[in-house]
C-alpha cells in the first residue's frame, strides 16, 4: 500500500473545543487511516505534543474568530490557521482541508483562496440528514442566496458526485425541491431549473421532490436555493429538538407513561442520536478545486476523525474529478446553437 | 342573545369524506355554537335530511374535482357547491364560507368570486402549527410563489389580525423568516421587506426569525414566500411522520423496549397528536373580502365543526375588518414623498 497517499490539512484553531478536540481527532485519523498524512494548521505552542509520524504542524499565527466579517478575515489574516490550510490545497501539498470553525470563513477561503472547479458558477454546503430508506445530500443550505437556475443545475452534478463517490451511492437519483411534482410547478427559479435539468446529460434528474418526500430518502439529492435549503436545515434542527421536548413531556405526564420510560432510555437515545443531522459528519463544500469539509462547530474528536474520513474519500474516489468531468455534460449540446 | 347572527356556507361536496362528513360537522357546529346559520351547498338529493332550524341546503349540481385546473373549473363550473358557497360570501347572504375541496379552487374562487380587502394585492393560506410555547401561524404556505417585497409586508397584518381576532393573541409578534437574524441578512426579497416591514405601523414586527426558532413559538406569526412557506409545511409533514416511524422502530428493537413501549400507548399517541399540525383546524385564506377557511381534506365530522368555529370567530371579532382597517399602517407616512 502506498503509505500517505491523502494528504488533509486541518484548521486546528476552529471550533468550540479547539484545539484539543481538533488534535486529538487528528490523532485518531492517523490510526484509523494507514493511508493519510495531516498538516495541522494553528499555533506551534498550542499544538505541543501533536506533532508525529504522519502528522506534521504548520505554524498559523492568526485565528479567525466566528463574529469577524468572513470576507475581510480570510482576505486579511493570511497567517490564520483556517487560510494556512486553504493554501496547502491552494499551492497542491494538500488534496483536502477540514475546519470547524466559521462557516462563512470557510465559503470565502474556499471560493478566494481554493478556487472553483472550471465550469462551476459557485460551491454550494451540503450536509447529509438521515432519511428512512438512507442518507440524503442536501444542496445548497446557505452557502448562496438569489440563486440562479445554471447554479442549481452544477449543484445536482456537485451532490451526485459526493453521493457516488464518497458514499458509493451508484447513479443516485437527483430531485429538485418544489411545491409539486409536476413539471410547470414552482416558482420562476424552479420552473426554470427544471427545464435545464430536464436536459442535461452528467446526472440522474428524478424530477421535482415535494418537501414531505425528502426524509423519505427515496431521492438521495434534493437541490435547493441556498435561502430554502438553509430554512430546511435550520428547521430541522428546531424541530428535532422541540419533537423531543414533547415527546418527554409526554412521558412525564403520568405515572404509567413514566414507568414505561425508565425501560425505554436507551431506545429514547438511539431516536434523538438518529435524529440529529449533526452525528452524520461534516458537511463538504463542493464545487471548489479541493476537498474541503466543515465539521460542525460543536465537534469533538470522534466528529473530526469522522470529517477526516470524509475528506479523505473525497480525495481517494475522486469528488472533484468528478465534478470537473461532469461540467461537459450540464448544457445538452443538442441544444446548442439553438440558444 | 341575537340567534344566528353569524351566516357560514359550506361546500358539502368538497374533501374524502364528503358529504357525509360535512354533514356531520355541520350538524354538531349548529349544536355547539348557538349564534350561527349555515348554508350548505351541493346536490338537493345528497343532502337530504340534513336541512334544520339552522341549516339550510342551497342545491348545486356541478363539483369541482381534486384534479381539476383550479382557475378553469372556478370559471365553468358556477353551479358548483364551492362557487355556489362563495357566491353567498360575495352578495352579502353569508360572512364566511368553509370548504375541504381543492386548494388551488378555493384560492382561486376566493381571488375571483369573492375578492379582495382594497390595499391587499395577494391573499394568504396560513395553517396553525403547534409551537412550544403556543400555536405559530404561517403564512403564506403556498397561494403565491414569488412574491414581491409589498405583499409579505400585507401578510404580516393580516397573520396579526387572525391571530387576535381568532386566538385572542393581544399585539402578537410577528417575524420574517429568514437565515439569519440579523437585518442585512438574507436574499433579495428578505432584505427588502424587512426594510418595509420595520417602517409599517400596523403591526408587531420583531424582525427576523430563523428557521430553528420557529417551532418555540416566541414569535406568533411567521411570514413566508409561498413558495418557502410550502416547503417548510410540507416538510413537517412528511418529518413528522418519519420521526414517528423512527421511534417505533427503536422502541421494538429489543426486549426491554417493547417492554417499556407496552405502558407508553397513551403518551405515544398523544406525542403523534400533538406533532400533527393537521388536528389543529383549518387553515384560513386571509385577504379576501369574507372569511374563508380551507378544512384538511381528510377531515370527518370534527374536523369540520373545528372549521366552521374558526369561520364563526373569524366573523364575531371582524378579522377582515381588523385587516382593512390595517392597510393604511403598511407604509410610514413620513416615508411618503421621500419615494
Amino acid at each position: 500500500m502506498n503509505v500517505s497517499q491523502y494528504v488533509i490539512s486541518v484548521d486546528a484553531m476552529g471550533g468550540d473545543n479547539a484545539p484539543a478536540a481538533i488534535v486529538a481527532g487528528a490523532q485518531a485519523a492517523v490510526r484509523t487511516f494507514g493511508d493519510i498524512r495531516l498538516l495541522l494548521c494553528g499555533k506551534r505552542e498550542a499544538l505541543e505534543g501533536a506533532a508525529g509520524e504522519r502528522i506534521s504542524i504548520i505554524d498559523a499565527r492568526e485565528v479567525i474568530e466566528m463574529e469577524e466579517s468572513p470576507m475581510i478575515a480570510v482576505r486579511k489574516k493570511t497567517d490564520s490557521s483556517l487560510v494556512r490550510a486553504l493554501m496547502e490545497v491552494r499551492e497542491g501539498r494538500a488534496q483536502a482541508a477540514v475546519s470547524a470553525g466559521s462557516t462563512g470563513a470557510l465559503l470565502a477561503g474556499g471560493m478566494f483562496k481554493v478556487g472553483r472547479i472550471p465550469g462551476i458558477d459557485r460551491p454550494a454546503l451540503a450536509p447529509v440528514i438521515p432519511g428512512l430508506k438512507g442518507p440524503v445530500l442536501l444542496l445548497d443550505v446557505g452557502a448562496n442566496v438569489d440563486c440562479q437556475p445554471k447554479f442549481l443545475n452544477q449543484f445536482g452534478l456537485m451532490g451526485a458526485a459526493y453521493m457516488t463517490g464518497v458514499l458509493g451511492i451508484e447513479n443516485p437519483k437527483v430531485g429538485l425541491a418544489n411545491i409539486g411534482t409536476e413539471e410547470e410547478k414552482g416558482n420562476k427559479l424552479a420552473k426554470e431549473t427544471h427545464a435545464l435539468m430536464k436536459n442535461q446529460t452528467s446526472y440522474n434528474f428524478v424530477g421535482n421532490v415535494e418537501a414531505r418526500e425528502i426524509i423519505s430518502g427515496e431521492t438521495q439529492v434534493v437541490v435547493f436555493d441556498g435561502f430554502d435549503g438553509n430554512l430546511i436545515l435550520k428547521y430541522t434542527e428546531g424541530l428535532a429538538s422541540a419533537m423531543s421536548k414533547m415527546l418527554k413531556e409526554e412521558l412525564l405526564r403520568d405515572a404509567r407513561s413514566k414507568f414505561g420510560a425508565l425501560f425505554l432510555k436507551p431506545a429514547l437515545k438511539r431516536f434523538k442520536s438518529r435524529m440529529d443531522y449533526r452525528e452524520h459528519g461534516g458537511a463538504p463544500l463542493l464545487g471548489v478545486d479541493g476537498a474541503l469539509i466543515k465539521a460542525h462547530g460543536s465537534s469533538d474528536a470522534r466528529a473530526i476523525e469522522t470529517a477526516i474520513g470524509q475528506a479523505r474519500n473525497m480525495i481517494k474516489n475522486d469528488v472533484v474529478g468528478k465534478i470537473r468531468a461532469g461540467v461537459a455534460g450540464l448544457s445538452n449540446p443538442d441544444d446548442k446553437g439553438e440558444k
